[in-house]
């Protein structure tokens, strides 16, 4: 997706501030200061804001521009996706210090700290899209689409088959439910946000469905991919890689991407979504 | 509030049952099953259930049955409190092992799962307001309210000053702004849910946040008093009680309760309102 940034240029550079601008200035009333600067900081770790910028594409290929709705859904996408990062680093879970070359919100506060800035940051998703100036109705529309992509429904739920609630990932079947929840739920949710803020109705947003449903799943086919090359082998957590071999992942990572493309190609304006699903295999890191 | 469930009887015995209901239906499809099993566990363990009761009590003060939408505003809050209190219990945090009698979350199943346990939960009580059968403007008027009290605005803002990020709470008005945050901003939320859910209006809603903001305190400053009796001296964390004085203490609760009924006492019904806040301060435990 650094790719991504370059290809898709200015366009993703100038929603990427919106949207980060957008956020920094949700916390403006966090209190107390050192908490202020707590949920800050996950956030000003950056990162590819990949969901954001499917937010904004999705919005876009109904023909929509980049208007206040779609930037506060992509910010609750973000703040949604950044939670779950700052509980996934904690001891508990993935015991990772580091984050994108920093120092991850439990070694840079405590762990205390950081619960909480994962809950704030969750909490404020729902803030966020509560306090934009779509209607009622598509407020509703989304925070539901939202609350279900990142709860037991969904992310959640895949993060407990992660840390091995649901038993061994043996097989395919299994580890597939727990990438469709784990990651695909909010990359699918991204995109169907941009489409419920663009004014969506019934059949663009199963397109636009399809199309987060299949780039979610390449998205970590990829990924494993990628993690394949560095681990070269058998250790770690299951992975398509370990169960498909690298060849078949990448040429089904391929045929998902082809898959996603048809399903949107009909919409208005189609170009950006395109670009975006090619770079989700595409990309280095 | 045991004392509470016995005089205001089968009504609060009935409501408690169908919000009970309403919170494990909620759970139905979560997965994989350990994780369902161990979202309802902390929604099982019960509880006094105050803060659903306060919904109830103030859409009836406004002349509403118990109705759906009631319910479902009940089950939000109970579900924001719960998750807090499964967070709180974290050996980051309070390091609880045992609430009510039972092993807290993270003893029964780990902390991974009681870090998700609680988002699980937060996520789904934004879930249960966009499923209510209420207009989406009455809605997105709930989930603003419960999203800005259970925010950094309020209840995790407070729990961010009580582990230190405000530095000492050496003084009153910083007792008091953690405890507005900590306790009293999801108390206020519960009644003015209750309002909203009754389709209230400015005027009424205003006397239900008075009402709610001077309970809530109220309850805090009774726990003092329980507390200080039990640990019966200077150890512990800061309180009104060693700021005050007891008795001191112990009249201000009581003439927050008053206020707070004064505040109501012109809505339809308010009877129920004003029992509840009666035994807010005669409680004894």
């Amino acid at each position: 997706m650094d790719k991504a940034a370059k290809a898709l240029g200015p366009w993703a550079q100038a929603g990427r501030e919106r949207v980060d601008a957008l956020l920094a200035a949700r916390f403006e009333d966090a209190w107390p200061p050192r908490f202020q600067a707590a949920c800050r900081y996950p956030i000003a770790t950056g990162g590819k804001r990949m969901r954001p910028l499917l937010v904004l594409a999705a919005a876009e290929a109904l023909g929509c521009c980049d208007d206040a709705t779609v930037q506060h859904a992509a910010a609750a996408v973000e703040l949604v996706h950044t939670y779950s990062l700052v509980h996934d680093d904690l001891p508990a879970m993935d015991d990772d210090a580091e984050r994108r070359g920093r120092p991850t919100v439990h070694i840079a506060y405590d762990e205390a700290t950081a619960i909480l800035v994962g809950d704030a940051l969750l909490t404020e998703a729902f803030a966020v899209i509560a306090d934009c100036p779509a209607s009622a109705e598509t407020r509703m529309a989304m925070t539901r689409c939202l609350a279900r992509a990142a709860g037991h429904r969904g992310m959640v739920g895949g993060q407990a088959a992660d840390v091995g609630l649901g038993g061994p990932v043996g097989d395919l079947d299994a580890l597939l439910a727990l990438h469709r929840g784990k990651t695909g739920a909010l990359i699918q949710a991204a995109v169907q946000l941009g489409g419920l803020a663009a004014g969506a109705d019934a059949a663009p947003l199963e397109r636009l469905g399809a199309y987060g449903a299949a780039v979610g799943l390449a998205f970590q086919l990829a990924d494993d991919v990628l993690d394949s090359d560095q681990d070269a082998g058998e250790r770690g957590p299951p992975s398509f890689v370990k169960l498909m071999g690298a060849e078949a992942t990448q040429a089904r990572a391929r045929a998902l991407i082809e898959e996603a493309i048809a399903a949107i190609a009909p919409l208005p304006q189609p170009q950006r979504l395109i670009t975006l699903a090619r770079f989700t295999i595409d990309r280095s890191s």
